[in-house]
């Protein structure tokens, strides 16, 4: 790949809260597919820039009404639920899992099944504007190969994990690691796979530590996976205090909430990951930001599996990395746009409550709500904070993670009124209406994977 | 027009909860767009029917992955907010009616906007598989007319109101009727424009008396549009109990709630459309019921505006017409299928609750919830009925208001995986999944207004 420039209206969000939009901005990416500079329209060296790009035929000059975002990061998918999005909505997350997923997720010991779903997810996803995606994989080490290949094969940067899960207590025989060795071994082994991977030499695939959740797991298989993961310098994800059973479970078996368990164990560090978190206090939080650990709020699946609304206004407001996650299949959209503006309701739904029987001064918690710019941070800027990798922003030194939405595509859901909608009114308008077709370009690390440069 | 027969996979809800899906179903249309039969595959005349239709060129065959439904019932838009989609979403009703809405609403004296604004909304909608629609327009005559005209020229079911709104105390002196008399002198304008269209002799499009709500009529235009609804036999819409600020004044000023006042004017028949309703009592619903009243739910814009959920469960297992409304712009999401996954979220949220602070047994509201086969019979059947038209069911003597959704589009985002997937199944992934793009086909009354027979 060689460098090359993109000219046009860029919106990102550098601070939470804030958009920031750039008209006619330069942006250089080297041949690495990092960001060399941003530069500003009627800057000193722009003109010439500008002007050398183009001569050299490396200049890619957005029209208007197209808009050059962030790449969207999905921090926490389920990939072998992916069959199942939009199904098996009505049980709560005990019986949901033991009923549907855990059958569903034990197919994956055959690979050809593992290469149809993961290939038919990670295509989906990429179209869908999603540049960097924290996947939990199977148990099985050879399926959840597959998908680091097919992340890499595909140019998205995949996060992957093998998922550990040994209890025999709160696992069924059917979809159950072995023992706590042979899970620790697997987890060993696809992280020395992904590392070695040819082609990934820049690490664009990258391997996970994925205790699935405490009730899942023993001690032992806690203890050992902190372990590989300090051993390695890996990412970890988990899940945190989903529900009113698994925050119980971990209340009852070792006496304290989730984040304070994990962080016993040696499983919170700034580059884990947790799904959820709804039912953290006040001491959680402190560890969880000491610990510079990233949350996963999954707006949609909040309302299906997780019994309450992540308080996401209040974690925001104490400094935590709170990103976005779709959950497939707990969460029923694999579009990160659409979690976005569901971030948005879901705080709403805090804030002003839901039960119409209730006196309206006590029905919600006012307060609570975040807004249009603090959705599109966390699916972003906070993604990328969150995993502690360069993507999110256009920044000097970032990869050049990136996506095209333009409201100029026929057949759209998404308008833009001439002399009625700013910028900052379409990025609102993107997050709300935009969908796949909308996307007409993706990047991941400078190169191309959805779209071409001539659209 | 010729008659036509369709074959295929056929997925509507003649009952409240239960979806009946048919395989290989004939359905009949005549010339007129009515459906004349529906042949179960098995039957009888099936196989002599089927050639019969095939030899005269009349059969249309639906491939494997497409799905025969019933066109899609929109029971609230409000036609003029249709540039504001997505935005002006932070403010409650109140203030986001005075601050945003009304100075919009007002812009529609200008015809060359509303052409241009009611042409891509009625397009929209039909791309996104809205057979029928029930507009608010706005104050004015002419804008109104328009909409209207768009309606049948684009072969939608259109049922338009002149919105009326003559109350100085409530609505700003740049938009409200200038007095009762000519608010009510328009409203009648409208009926008969519409009545005498040319090329609406079926009545395809239909004039609807449309007080905006409560807070913006005088008593005298209340009672003078239910004389006019009375004259004509026309539909009537309005806002029922929207949000805390809106139910209040309504008992501040009535001394009673909004249904019950409405009932007094003589607004609540069984061609009324309520939108919102959510702080509707036992006795509202007493009488929304006996009215034969219809209700719009709109679940999206419940999460904005209405400070509460309306209590879906509850108003079903009372045997009201519950239908589904996106109230475009308080909703921002303009497909209904969007808004049928929404209805499901919102009851999911008002049974669970939303405070993770709350206690576990005392936060949401058990017995609340619904699932996607009362949010699709609610989409379509129930919308039918709330209007009294025959429409959103595949029934002898019902309009072919239809369209299929087609699993096999490429760039899709729902996906049908063979052996793991039954009919209701990919009903339910229609849902949450389908967008615009998987929507191939729309007919309204027999007439094909999207997509072409031969995809």
């Amino acid at each position: 790949m060689s460098g090359f420039t993109v000219c046009g209206t860029v919106i990102h969000a550098p601070v939470c809260g804030e958009v920031e939009v750039l008209e006619d901005a330069l942006i250089e990416v080297d041949e690495t597919g990092h960001i060399v500079a941003v530069h500003l329209a009627g800057t000193d060296d722009y003109q010439e820039l500008r002007r050398r790009a183009s001569e050299r035929g490396k200049l890619q000059l957005l029209a208007a009404g197209q808009y050059l975002l962030p790449g969207l990061v999905d921090l926490h998918i389920h990939a072998p639920q992916w069959p199942q999005l939009g199904k098996a909505l009505h049980l709560p997350l005990y019986g949901w899992l033991h009923q549907y997923t855990f059958p569903l997720e034990a197919k994956y010991r055959d690979i050809g099944f593992a290469e149809a779903v993961y290939t038919s997810l990670v295509d989906t996803l990429v179209a869908n504007g999603t540049t960097t995606a924290l996947y939990f994989g199977t148990i099985h080490l050879e399926a959840t190969k597959r998908l680091a290949d097919i992340c890499l094969a595909r140019g998205q940067r995949g996060l992957v994990g093998k998922v550990a899960m040994d209890n025999p207590e709160e696992c069924p025989d059917f979809y159950r690691d072995v023992s706590a060795e042979r899970g620790l071994e697997d987890t060993r082994a696809l992280i020395q796979y992904i590392n070695a991977l040819s082609g990934n030499e820049t690490g664009l695939v990258k391997p996970v530590v994925t205790p699935r959740f405490i009730p899942s797991c023993t001690d032992e298989m806690l203890a050992g996976l902190a372990e590989i993961a300090g051993e390695y310098g890996c990412h970890i994800q988990t899940h945190c205090s989903e529900s009113d059973w698994e925050h119980a479970y971990v209340i009852n078996r070792h006496g304290r909430h989730d984040g304070q368990s994990l962080k016993e164990f040696g499983l919170l560090t700034n580059k884990t990951l947790l799904a959820h978190a709804n039912f953290i206090d006040d001491a959680d939080m402190d560890a969880i930001g000491q610990a510079q650990t990233g949350i996963a709020h999954c707006p949609l699946s909040n309302f299906y599996f997780s019994n309450a609304v992540f308080p996401a206004r209040k974690a925001l407001d104490r400094g935590l990395q709170v990103g976005l996650g779709t959950d497939i299949s707990g969460g029923p959209d694999p579009s990160l746009l659409r979690n976005c503006s569901m971030a948005v309701t879901t705080s709403r739904a805090l804030e002003e409550g839901v039960d119409p029987d209730a006196d309206s001064d006590s029905r919600g918690t006012p307060g609570s709500r975040i807004d249009f710019r603090e959705a599109f941070w966390m699916a972003t800027t906070a993604g990328g904070l969150a995993l502690d990798l360069k993507t999110g922003l256009f920044k000097q030194g970032y990869a050049f993670d990136a996506i095209v939405i333009d409201a100029n595509v026929e057949n759209s859901n998404l308008i833009l009124w001439e002399g009625l909608d700013t910028h900052e009114d379409m990025l609102q308008k993107i997050i709300y209406s935009a969908d796949r077709h909308n996307i007409i370009r993706v990047w991941v690390q400078g190169r191309l994977i959805k779209g071409d440069n001539n659209s």
